[in-house]
């Protein structure tokens, strides 16, 4: 597995994970210990994954500002440390070339797809990449209304041609990756791969996606102790999660809409392991707590003979930082897969995301040796 | 698997954790629904277990406060809820005649094992008993010293048989119940196993053994927590654990020596987790607690580029209610193992305890499916 | 003052609070500790308030559950103690005569003021009391439009006789209150006396009112937090606070509706504290907690040059349990108004109440040494 | 009150507490907030105390670290702002010559008094200062075996001109300050103050001091919560705490002997407040928080009738940056009473200490409005 180069095609590529992601990738060329990233663990030594320092990385996105300022205020707010500035501030002018503006549309959505592919495609040979890997890092979307086109490809194929818009612009940036022979994997809850024929296009192109919406706190421990409670047949009677967090993030999900998608996803989890039960979650945007966000979750179950017990957690987490080892993972995971030839959905991505597709295990740790099975089997 | 009885001796008959598996016991029998018993759950439905109802108690204790005394004081204690008085009452009076009061010795100890093994022997007869399960529930005894009889059988034998003591109480009532053919299971973190010359003891006579110190609270959350950590490769730096608890429990551990045994307990799991971590376990005693008990744990770790980040979280749990259903849970598959032939460490226990014999998974997860694979074997 | 008897009309008078109120001042006539009474604490104790075994109960209500039938479910859920319902059965049972079921209105809303106030007027008769005072403990309502009427006492006086309804019940309550001469104090944060005609109305008949919203939780302990933030000069950027509740309670506040009664009281403190800043409350109702209530609060502080920080509270407590012996204060101190002669607003009685009628001062030691000395004055 | 400038000399200069404070008097200078002074709200603004810009600073310790390089430890752990350096870098460096090295002792406990005051006169002379502060900042100290001269002033001045030591190094501060004219504030629970010749040294020199053991974190917030459940008369059976921090502080009290100092100091206010409860109290040593503290409290209380109920809280702050406006109020205070002619114990200064000089009240509240009426008296 030598000497090949990946390209990473991040959809948001200028926001707060993009950045981390990429002044990550520089530090951990310049020496940074792997903190975070599951596939620099001893279990994935063997794995043949493609080396970090090979990940070559470009995007879209629709703000121009320079990577190197949004550093800046991310080392500002407590997200990356100070001292990195010096470290990765060449590497991330290096990337500036390789990333895409996207302007208002004047075109179909059709030839929106195919000038993105194109943008992709062309990254791909200025830099001679073996693959390029897309993930959407982009933010959070609001539900998109079903139209019949998504239901089949064909019909998608000339819907998309018409002057109506029919898919939102994360399925269309699935669509692209896929018209330039990259993955696709979705490390947010929006819409993107959802329609039926958006997923019967990669398989048509024989191409593998994945997702969606990452896990990397509040849910996260979801994920563990949800299957404790069940282990032990204690039963729950009442989940309620209220999430405090400020940033772009906090801004996006304080829309009800975007919160909708977030917590349709962030809830299938729970339910698919303990069923329904009371209690809601919360998003609240507190601008004053910037890119660091606050969970608490009170949990009310029984013991023996139905005696009432509590159980409460208060997660403090940095989600940029939690999240761009998880998509080094992805994209290193995402080149393997295309190297392997799998074709559709990847299930033993599972691990990463609240929403996994074509799989309804939550519990982590089986999540865990799912993917740890599907390294090794090569 | 029919008609069969199995008797099952408690160590400390007339404690918390014994008077709510009894009651518990009693209460399913008559309709109680039962929550907490993992060997009640589907997944265990076609292993063969004796029902819960075919199991009988008997058992040894120092103090002679009758069952239904106790229960009063549980019930005000909100352990058990109001109303399982009057049904379980004349169930606990019916046990009564086969709990027998330990005296003071003044035997050898070797004498003590054996008159303790004829309780056991003669509560089998009187009640026809297909087998007999020993588990311990009596209050946590301080780190034993070690004694050159521990490490041989031959020598320990003949040790026992002199004026000096070579073995606490735990370790007596481990070998009184091989002498009566009953497996042992410590559901404490006393000595009782600890010395190689019991465990060969039981070996020699054919019968298993297991333990050791249930994990009912706090550090059955730690069991998947710190899994969660490590899968993530996220750094643990600190981990501090304060745990407040009234109860009879409580004094025991107030005294530093007993709590010494229950730390070292304790922290083995995380330890053998995430390797050594700063922090601190207090475990204080507050009488107005009662026997509800709270824990609370810090954890600081890092995320990607060292960001440090912090998760908090309350436990807030009686331990006599969680303990029992598991105490029920143990009895039925000790009884399994007897009846298998299992001869020696029980490690597909480890699901069930803080410092699992002859096993290094701490992963609750992976206990589970470890003793899921064991109960299907056959 | 000696032998003096009052009564205390309670509109809700079959509700958690009301029940709890009338079996716990029958609990301290058989001997109960007056936990949480502050007018029985030393510094009242010359007071010459009147004595709790003075007041006699009775009320209004909607619903006909016995008051016997509400005190075991709240002693099934664990608000009152076990054993209480023999000691108070009888007394419950004495007070049902002097509860009157209020049914549909047919009559001008004029009338059904006349009819509330003569059975307040009967009551008194009946028990030849010295003097009523009314304390309103019903659900919390939605907040009521404006009417030209609520501006002018005699324009009310007049349209309260027309076809249409102009007033809310809890209105109606505190005219009835006024129209037998009694005081009347609002435990809720209900409309009642925040119309100027209203409260004008208690000013001609020359009679005090009180309010509103009791402090029992979450509030209560702001009320100590912000002063403490804002006495070291300590900057609060935000506080968020998530309130989980069950019972009846948690039931009409899950009415977005009634809630924004309640949070626009609850945050009227706050913001009189220390300004505006970010963060939401939440009001959820989840059934399994019952008649408990947990508050989860989160607070972001600066220290010296911008260094943030974060505190946190939980408060676990039983609404009807704390509110209970603020009734009785309440009456006791309202009592003791009348008998003082004392007109319109009681802005003493700040230190119960999350939105003190005619004060801004929200302080709790502030206001706690202000109803001292009120209490002291004659 | 113009023109007049004054000394502040920090035992301990060189610590986190003393760089803390210069660096935070210099940003002030430079136009930084003054979030945490208490001294510089409005309600002090016509007090006519010395302006923050016109205290100079000077002291003694044990070390020689650097200002500067204090400074750049304190701004990576997070407790001063990034990009102070460069603001405050000169004026650290220009306090330099004032801060003097403390060196074995080779002479009398009495000649090391001396010699300490002749450091603080020259201080005062080379700036032509009008009055000397002295604030004890230095590490806490263990407790002192009590010594017959304590008692006795007379007997005091006898007993340290010999050779053996009879006062630990706080008390030798002291008196130096008493030596120099300089009034004396322990921000510490050492030993200084607490003799009684100490206190009576000062009074002869009609000099004030004040103290002991500044109130920053968990014990403020106990401050306002113990006068809460008082005020409302709800019973507090128990509270326990935990603090975990990491830094020189979380070193020095590691030492069980030191944290036996740091506990009693702690838990005075406390008992004043509610009486005697259960509950411990731990101070750990994490090292790897650094300079940030986390406490955790959990309190049991009883409601109306005996109900229990918990309260609990989680403070998450950077005790420097809380005590270092402290340091700055508690000068300018100092620096009245010095002109005022105060002699003696400065109980007005309670609202700063969990251990206050010639005071039991510990309502945070009360004791703030002491201190305003102190500062408008004159």
């Amino acid at each position: 597995m030598t000497e090949r180069r990946v390209g990473v095609w991040l959809f948001g590529a200028r926001g707060s994970v993009a950045t981390t992601t990429i002044a990550g990738a520089a530090a951990l060329r310049h020496g940074g210990a792997p903190v975070g990233l599951v596939t620099e663990t001893p279990a994935f030594a063997d794995a043949g994954l493609v080396p970090t320092d090979q990940l070559v990385f470009g995007g879209h996105d629709i703000v121009e500002t320079p990577l190197t300022k949004r550093l800046e205020s991310l080392v500002a707010g407590g997200v990356l440390p100070h001292g990195i500035e010096s470290l990765v501030r060449a590497d991330l002018a290096a990337t500036e070339p390789d990333l895409v503006t996207v302007v208002d549309r004047q075109v179909s959505q059709y030839e929106q797809v195919k000038q993105w592919a194109a943008d992709i495609r062309t990254f791909a040979e200025r830099h001679d990449l073996e693959s390029v890997v897309a993930i959407n890092v982009a933010s959070t979307e609001a539900p998109y209304p079903h139209h019949p086109s998504h239901d089949d490809v064909g019909v998608l194929r000339h819907a998309l041609t018409g002057a109506d818009d029919v898919l939102p612009a994360s399925s269309l940036a699935a669509l692209a990756a896929f018209e330039a022979a990259a993955s696709y994997v979705d490390f947010t809850p929006s819409n993107s791969i959802r329609p039926a024929a958006v997923r019967q296009w990669a398989a048509d192109r024989g191409l593998p996606f994945g997702g969606q919406d990452a896990k990397t706190g509040e849910t996260l421990v979801k994920s563990v102790l949800a299957p404790m409670f069940s282990a032990r047949a204690l039963q729950v009677h009442a989940w309620s999660g209220t999430n405090l967090l400020g940033g772009g993030d906090g801004a996006t999900l304080a829309d009800p809409r975007t919160a909708q998608s977030k917590n349709t996803s962030k809830e299938r989890g729970l339910s698919d392991l303990i069923g329904d039960v009371a209690g809601e979650v919360h998003i609240d945007y507190v601008d004053p707590m910037g890119d660091w966000k606050t969970a608490w979750d009170h949990i009310v179950f029984s013991g023996f003979l139905g005696v009432r017990m509590t159980m409460q957690f208060t997660w403090q987490g940095c989600d940029s930082a939690l999240a761009a080892p998880l998509v080094l993972d992805l994209a290193r995971l995402s080149a393997a897969a295309l190297d392997r030839g799998h074709v559709g959905a990847m299930p033993f991505l599972g691990f990463y995301f609240k929403d996994p597709v074509d799989s309804t295990e939550h519990s982590l740790v089986r999540q865990y040796d799912e993917l740890l099975r599907w390294v090794r089997e090569c």
